[in-house]
């Protein structure tokens, strides 16, 4: 991997921050783990270099992951040297890259199902193939098109919720909006989700104010999203995750927008630790709470929040500074509960911001039905 | 100030961790600025070590602060040698020592009142006393009185805190109880507030589990109340502050008891930012929440909450660890709210645990009658 330093940080056409800045035979990661404090490129040349980046954690966040080990393979296989043999023999040659990538974070769940798309695309384009290189084509052009297709669904969501809220709002010449976690060009391939809204917003020229919170115990929110509000000089605000209340009281908010690990069908939310008690809060002070997620995050075979785990992370996140990592700060012997998510029941969300569109609820109903809402929309592209 | 170590901690006779530890002619004070870490005591020997202590933040707490100062001052008159002067030049003397010794911290409302309390006693000994001996006699028992009066009435928030909540949990054998920031021996002269409160829990075998927060963003809870936490061997738990609603909804906590800044006469009351969204998140899983604090922190001038103007804090302490004075943290030009305290309505608050009683509020009411009570324990007295 080689290392390029960039203080300003790269730009996508939106002008938004770039963590993937790929053009055909040549990807760049941000380094995230110099984050906030600066702002690093590295060269990714290969799957090699793709492997190390994601294990090392220079990239983060699920659907970031999945895109940057494709296009890593992508640009490998772009500068490589004629390949001898078969289509056959490419597709296999692909396919066992893949599965070292897969090696680089084996519970990423979005990295598996990734390789699992792409080894059934290049199989299929060595079947109708003549020569090796189609096969090679094939990779290349469905690696790319993940890229776009993510950051095309974030803008859709951008869109969609800007609008939405818009008329929710219409009351006001701008409002603010406070976010929670990472959810923006660093954890996606770019735009973002919440953030994504927060960016469609600002770009439409009604947001007075982001806030966001600093996220405990990892600081997703003091290190990542406020460096992307700063970047792209967004007006904002840090704030601890516990002043979120005070600052609701003071009318300072005007809609809440999170992202979303998993939602399940009736639209009970699992997010980062902390999401359910800004919703509490939310609630109320009668702002309204918005979830912003791509389809894919909706497990339609979930039926309530209530049979999702939450899974705990290493007590040094509080323990230690900068994640675990750093010095000790807490009192030597405590015990330590650090729940890595939490689930918002249904009745406490607005809306579900989505590619497709926003879901709300039925009115009287507590629960979202979201597999009406996929059923309708796959319904109206058919 | 001479130093000496001590890993374990002084206790005092309930086996409390003692941030002050005083006889006569003596005064050691526990470093805060060391904790977690260390355990390290200095010795006071008079008025300029007391002002230095203060000044440097190696005592902290209002109640703590003034007693410190005092208590200095105690510990170099009785170490002095024979005092050359009159009665009233012995209270001109202590007089001169006390307004030094407000000047360590001139903001600090307790210290100043303290001060003012103080001086009338020394100048009413002199009035009365043929030697300058008996004036100093008079200011050394005074300023002991506010040690022990400190602790006294945090051991009876304690006791009546634990016994009116094991009223209200008595279906159960065991409960726990969550709490914010830091309100304990480190922060009062012994013995602690709402800290007191969970000690006396334990102490009659009733404690399943205190849970503290983090409290950021200066950590109060993660390196002072985890301390003392762990100091007296009480079963505890750590968490994220945003962790505290998830906490809720799995039903392990039965009760929250927090300390006060100020409480106002309708209970209003300001204290650490955060308070008020645990309030929110105890509204809505109909867990009680309590407010535990000296009737000397409810000032009856104020009608309500409304009329506290919130204190914010510097940025460095989102920005930097260490509250403020280690490595950056958070991305460089993000923008910083961080409000002190909040102020949480008394229609959130269960009950105001003091040293005379719990106030509770009339059956239909949405805020307390403070004044009817402290009238009622005042005619008790009386």
């Amino acid at each position: 991997m080689a290392l390029e330093s960039n203080n300003g940080g790269e730009v996508g056409a939106d002008n938004s921050l770039q963590s993937i800045c790929y053009k055909r035979g040549s990807l760049r990661l941000l380094d995230q783990r110099k984050l906030p404090l600066e702002t690093v490129y590295l060269d990714i040349k290969d799957a090699t270099d793709g492997w190390q980046a994601i294990r090392d954690m220079v990239v983060r966040g699920a659907p970031a992951i999945a895109i940057a080990a494709a296009l890593a393979l992508a640009a490998e296989v772009y500068n490589s040297d004629p390949f001898n043999g078969t289509p056959n023999d490419a597709a296999s040659f692909i396919a066992e890259k893949l599965d070292y990538l897969v090696s680089s974070r084996p519970t990423a769940v979005n990295l598996g199902d990734a390789a699992i798309k792409l080894k059934e695309i290049v199989s299929g384009a060595a079947a109708i193939s003549s020569e090796a290189k189609s096969v090679f084509q094939a990779y290349i052009e469905a690696a790319e098109a993940m890229l776009e297709d993510d950051v095309a669904s974030n803008k859709a969501i951008g869109s969609y919720g800007a609008n939405y809220i818009c008329d929710q709002q219409k009351s006001l010449q701008k409002f603010s909006v406070l976010t929670h976690c990472n959810t923006g060009s660093l954890a996606t391939a770019g735009y973002g989700t919440a953030l994504g809204v927060i960016r469609a917003l600002h770009s439409a020229g009604v947001l007075e104010r982001a806030y966001c919170t600093e996220t405990r115990p990892f600081n997703q929110g003091s290190r990542l999203t406020a460096y992307e509000l700063v970047h792209e000089k967004i007006p904002s605000t840090l704030i601890a995750d516990s002043a979120a209340a005070a600052l609701m009281k003071f009318g300072r908010v005007n809609a809440v927008v999170v992202g979303a690990d998993r939602v399940a069908a009736n639209g009970d939310t699992a997010n980062k630790i902390g999401t359910y008690s800004l919703a509490l809060c939310a609630m109320h002070h009668k702002i309204p709470f918005f979830v912003a997620a791509p389809l894919t995050s909706i497990d339609l075979y979930l039926s309530s929040g209530e049979e999702i785990v939450i899974e705990e992370r290493s007590p040094k996140e509080l323990l230690n500074s900068r994640g675990g990592l750093g010095e000790q700060v807490a009192a030597s012997g405590i015990a330590v509960w650090n729940p890595a998510f939490d689930v918002t029941p249904a009745h406490l969300i607005s809306g579900i911001i989505t590619e497709k569109g926003v879901i709300t609820k039925a009115v009287g109903s507590e629960s979202f039905n979201i597999k009406e809402f996929v059923q309708k929309t796959e319904g109206a592209r058919a």
